[in-house]
């Protein structure tokens, strides 16, 4: 029998899926589950993304533009130029999600044997694209203990080495949902230009922050024109996840040149996606400050609830819609199959996502959990008494 | 300024797009440029696929499963079977393209360094996929006096190393249109045998097969079940190459996990292409019936009359709906753009892919070129008069 790639062999898989079976298991049981594993959120779609697509009038169903339709990269440009982010069309590429946007980055500016830093914990499909790339991950470790912030620029210092291409950041982030300010993104943009790197930026939560805290894009920090690479989405924005659509921005045309060959060979964006993305466009301010007021509720459910459970402790973040909560338990890993297997008050049971998948070190995060807020704020409230009950019951608990 | 990947240099441009703006200045001069150089079919999308978008009752676009919709999966597991190729839902994965799902079989079974051997001449972005997973590809060359048939499995066999991880074949081809025979078929299973190699073939243009003549899949090949893997696609099968959708098709279960961890960093299909494509499912046979009549048409009056100029010789293809013709031209990356910039008769002119495109080996290729039947009868029958004039024009013409 022919075999697989070593490559293959290396891709992890996806760190929540271990535990699919036994909330399937679960469900089977009767049991409800809440799931605080996912990012996928409950908001509706803006009526004008669904309608674009319901108004459309197709005969034939052709590809687009490999850089997507003009008019979107247009209507994507003037978003940005509204939220202070000066670009072209030409700095902008349409993606098959930002998960293809990080590929076509990840494979223009890096080869086999490379290597990015990323601070941990991270969105671990960062891994995934890494070792598709050929491409070593090196994490540097941001801690729990001042909510995840940058940590020193000493530590990126010490692990660039004549491999290294790149910087990654994921702006506000995925799992911490820290928002870097925008002394750290300068620190960040000094250091690149003094070791000429690319700094690359995962953006796709940029419209959720809180707090009347102001999102800083690197698109807008000077003489990084050649270094900034950033990474966007429709998928949370828009709660669009389905659509499938990214952007790809820089203003440094090789790497524009070198992604649109990519964007090439595999033709184009799906066009409903940009259609609804189009429709998307128009959406009013109003909708995403009711969005945000609802995550604010949310978040302070969630994160205030989680941390009134003696010997938890979560930073509240400030943007996107996840925390990170440290747990008194023995291993989060064990704790969330505990939740699913063994676990229930009412018949009722929450689904979290161990830490660990989410940092390359083995030995970080053990005692952390992943916990989206992407639910209604009764649910949330359920799921924090599920978890103090069951922090209180589960066997392998300590405080 | 931080330097793009090598891989990234290598990535080849799309072989047609440097003629574009050739075209475009054309069209800018009031010409009428009829485009015979891609594969993008005029056919209406069937009307099912078309009103089940319209119809889909959605609130929130969200990701869907990353091997795709079960429902979607089961109803493509059930076309399958109703052509004679049987397999299961656990057997595909619904991709995004075919482009996505070569990608995905590439990564699955190839290292950087691996070798795959491919007929020439072959789908240009092959390369494109090959570079980005960092394999060498190993061009067999096809012949146009036998109408790209099979080259001899010596040949093939000669060009096996250690390396060698698997064979490529396109069925029907582009851009040949050549049909492989069920005996061509079955020496190529065998070598794959012998060697303990994978056999991949490119079956999205399965359903435009022409002359009463059947397509034979390599699923259907006796115990090759942990050998094969087929690439599929309903971009041309439904004429909705904008919808996105392609499907990895395998019973060997290394192979579909693996494929799986790919698909699961990338999260998910699009979603309403793949509601587009459960109603294009039901698509009746009367659909295919109509578009072959209408394509075996448009083919005879291309070829035919491509044949009738002096010194131009074009093998009559089964399937597919392109044709690779030989020219009596120096250079038909030359004439294509002679083509464009200094022809026209009754102000139109025609865009054609010179063939060198298709070919690994610089040498080949170079007087012919592949003309794509995507227009109306009427639209063809005045190419082919083009064509006809514009050759006896061309000062680098030579018979
Ligand atoms: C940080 C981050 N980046 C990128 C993505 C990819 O999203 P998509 O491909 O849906 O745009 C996600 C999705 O969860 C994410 O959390
Ligand atoms: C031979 C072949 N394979 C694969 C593809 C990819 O098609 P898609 O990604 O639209 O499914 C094409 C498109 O032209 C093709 O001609």
């Amino acid at each position: 029998m022919p075999r697989i790639s070593t490559k293959g062999m290396a891709m992890p898989e996806s760190p929540i899926r271990k535990l699919v079976p036994f909330a399937e298991a679960a469900e089977q049981e009767g049991r409800k589950v809440y799931y605080l594993n996912i990012g996928q959120p409950d908001i509706h779609t803006p009526q004008g993304a669904l309608d674009a697509v319901k108004n459309a009038e197709i005969d034939t169903l052709a590809y687009s533009h490999s850089a997507g339709n003009e008019s979107l990269r247009n209507g994507l440009a003037h978003y940005y130029r509204s939220h202070q982010i000066d670009v072209t069309t030409g700095d902008l590429l349409v993606t098959t999600g930002g998960s293809e946007a990080l590929t076509f980055a990840f494979g223009s500016i890096m080869d086999a044997g490379d290597e990015i830093i990323i601070p941990e914990p991270f969105y671990a499909n960062y891994n995934g694209f890494a070792i598709q790339t050929g491409v070593k991950v090196v994490p540097v470790e941001a801690t729990i203990h001042n909510g995840f912030a940058l940590p020193p620029i000493e530590d990126f210092e010490k692990h660039i080495t004549d491999k290294t291409k790149a910087i990654l950041i994921c702006n506000p982030g995925n799992p911490t949902g820290y928002l870097y300010s925008e002394e750290e993104l300068q620190q960040l943009a000094k250091l690149v230009l003094k070791y000429d790197l690319f700094l690359i930026a995962d953006e796709v939560y940029r419209e959720f922050v809180y707090d009347g805290v102001k999102h800083h894009s690197i698109m807008t920090l000077p003489d990084l024109e050649q270094h900034a690479i950033m990474i966007d989405s429709v998928s949370k924005r828009y709660s669009m996840c389905g659509a499938r659509i990214g952007m790809l921005v820089s203003r440094n045309q090789n790497v524009m040149r070198t992604a649109l060959k990519f964007a090439q060979a595999r033709l184009s964006p799906p066009t409903y996606a940009q259609i609804a993305t189009e429709g998307a466009l128009d959406t009013p301010e109003s909708y995403f400050t009711e969005v945000n007021d609802e995550y604010v509720k949310r978040r302070d459910i969630l994160v205030d609830g989680l941390n009134s459970i003696d010997g938890v402790f979560c930073p509240k973040p400030q943007g996107a819609f996840y925390c990170v909560a440290q747990l008194p338990v023995d291993d989060a890993d064990r704790f969330a199959q505990w939740l699913l297997q063994s676990f229930e008050h009412n018949n009722e049971t929450v689904m979290i996502a161990p830490a660990s998948g989410f940092y390359a070190k083995p030995s970080l995060g053990k005692r952390q959990a992943r916990l989206a807020y992407v639910l209604n704020q009764e649910s949330l409230q359920k799921c924090v008494e599920l978890m103090r009950r069951a922090l209180a019951e589960y066997p392998g608990g300590h405080i």
